[in-house]
């Protein structure tokens, strides 16, 4: 079954490798896409070794995060400093980026498939305690967060590549955090991801049929109805959606309508900053320090307004692995009612 | 933050708990659904502790599916047995069931929100050797869990609520199998999938333009291509998807356009249990026993006409989890190249 294309092939994949290039591949039935990202790239054989690797903790060896600078790391985007003159918090770039720098991503056809360069950016958003996650984290410092978030994502929304740029935090392995110091990640990317694509047009089919915006409905009546609500603040809302994809799912949202993450006000990120660290160290006491992922949807950077958005943060607590039925369907089982997940977050 | 709700809502709660009914939710927003299957429900308290659990083997308590009778499963509604008398293949509903029997789900409205009883039915596949799984079958033995399928499928797919029947495999407990003992899945649901909706749309799409099924051009162009290829016979090709979403994916389809797994016959059914078997060892052996997931993906049995699917199945080895950008996007990265990966396959 060997054939001329295959060594052809292999001399384009070392090249691609030495480059840490990546490429975004799109689905020739649904359309969606993928990454293959060679930077990181590890030989076939190497896969089955790799799937035991623990987690890189208490392995004697620096922590990359703790000594940026001494273990090597990119250079900083973004540094905050104490008044005494220590980083509490500082971005860099992600040596082994799932999107690499570039001008404007060219476009590739095989047969009937189409391809193109992964190009965009991925950082690093580093909080300095490695001990200390989000759960563990005073008030002001989940602002200071969000602050850097909002900054870096100001810096990045008009570049020229930069389509959407998608913001999120892994807690613990089992949610796929390969490191144990507290890290987020943003990505800015050329494409809008199918599930933002699918919130854009929900919300504004749900516009045009009831001349109000969905997330809003949804606010009113969670706040009325009051059975499925974490907490809330003046401006944010923290609530077990009513079709939750996982066991204690919280969303963290504003209050009233805001369609956009970046224009979010000193306040309201004071705002979002308590109920997301509220949630977050419920989730902690409720399930005992659970793997959980969080991330931002918002509405995307490509040029266009999209009014009906309604910006907020999606929290999954990992209490089960996907398996067939959802990998197969899209469609996930809970064994849990968010009514009663609610509770008893609400009662912590 | 107490209300008059809550009350009436663990008096329905307990209710449901007790007749194992499931529900299923919309999102407001995207259309999408999920399960609520509070059959198995867990007090909010036991997430913890059992999020820990280990999966039950060798426990010393008798297996399950080994010994169904003695263990209490539900009756057999399909039991293969060999020439000596001895079963070797049977199909039971599961106890915990995601879909429960009943004649046609009844739908409801809370403020903004949908929901409709999780009406179907969610049976298990168990083949007899409790450590032998599918690669270590021979292709003959898959054969028969073939004609497991289809003859399940056959007998549910003129159900009155059943819209659609998926069919599904877990193989370790990454991949979210609760069991040691080898076992498929099927679950005849009222809803077509959002995935598979995305499939059919999209094969629908590509004919009106290319006046071909999108699946057909993708065989004939693996086959034309062959770096992609991992193992072919007369009717049936398996390969590593040009978008592959995990690092070794494999989709086994047949050669010839198909659209409708039931009506598979007995010489397909040997083509595909010998590329699936082949895909699967071949996955056995290259990462060393992983943990892996597969399904079939056949038109929808609502009634209607799909002449333009093709149906397939599609292997997902378990290599690492979804974190924080798959969840929130849809998009999966892969850090091997398809073309590598099935190069390392077939050479297997």
């Amino acid at each position: 079954m060997e054939n001329k294309n295959d060594s052809q092939f292999k001399k384009d994949f070392s090249k691609k490798g030495k480059t840490q290039s990546t490429e975004l591949r799109q689905d020739l039935v649904t359309g969606d896409w993928v990454v293959i990202a060679t930077g990181r790239a590890k030989r076939p054989e190497e896969f089955a070794s790799n799937r035991r690797a623990a987690i890189e903790e208490d392995s004697g060896k620096p922590c990359f995060f703790c000594y940026p600078e001494e273990t090597g790391q990119e250079k900083d985007v973004l540094l905050y400093e104490r008044a005494n003159g220590e980083w509490s918090l500082r971005v860099f770039p992600n040596k082994y980026p799932a999107f690499t720098r570039g001008r404007v991503p060219k476009h590739y056809e095989e047969g009937p498939y189409f391809s193109m360069d992964g190009t965009g950016y991925h950082e690093l958003i580093i909080t300095r305690d490695h001990h200390k996650q989000i759960a563990q984290l005073n008030v002001l410092e989940v602002a200071e967060v969000i602050d850097a978030y909002q900054e870096r994502y100001i810096d990045l929304m008009n570049k020229k590549s930069v389509n959407y740029i998608e913001i999120f935090h892994n807690h613990g392995k089992e949610a796929g955090a390969s490191l144990a110091h507290p890290h987020s990640q943003l990505m800015a990317i050329p494409v809008v991801s199918p599930y933002v694509q699918s919130e854009l047009d929900g919300a504004e089919s749900y516009y045009k049929a009831n001349k109000k915006c969905a997330y809003c409905s949804m606010v009113e009546w969670e706040i009325e109805n009051k059975k499925r609500v974490v907490f809330e603040n003046d401006d944010f809302l923290a609530f077990c959606p009513f079709s939750s994809r996982a066991a204690f799912e919280i969303w963290v949202m504003p209050k009233k309508h805001k369609p956009y993450f970046e224009r979010t006000s000193d306040k309201d990120k004071l705002g979002a900053a308590e109920a997301l660290q509220t949630a977050i160290n419920k989730i902690y006491k409720a399930l005992e320090d659970p793997a959980y992922n969080f991330y931002i949807h918002t509405a995307p950077c490509d040029g266009k307004d999209y009014p009906h958005f309604h910006w907020h943060i999606e929290i999954l607590p990992h209490t089960s692995n996907w398996a067939g039925f959802e990998l197969s369907t899209g469609i996930e089982i809970s064994t849990i009612q968010p009514e009663v997940a609610a509770e008893y977050l609400r009662n912590i």
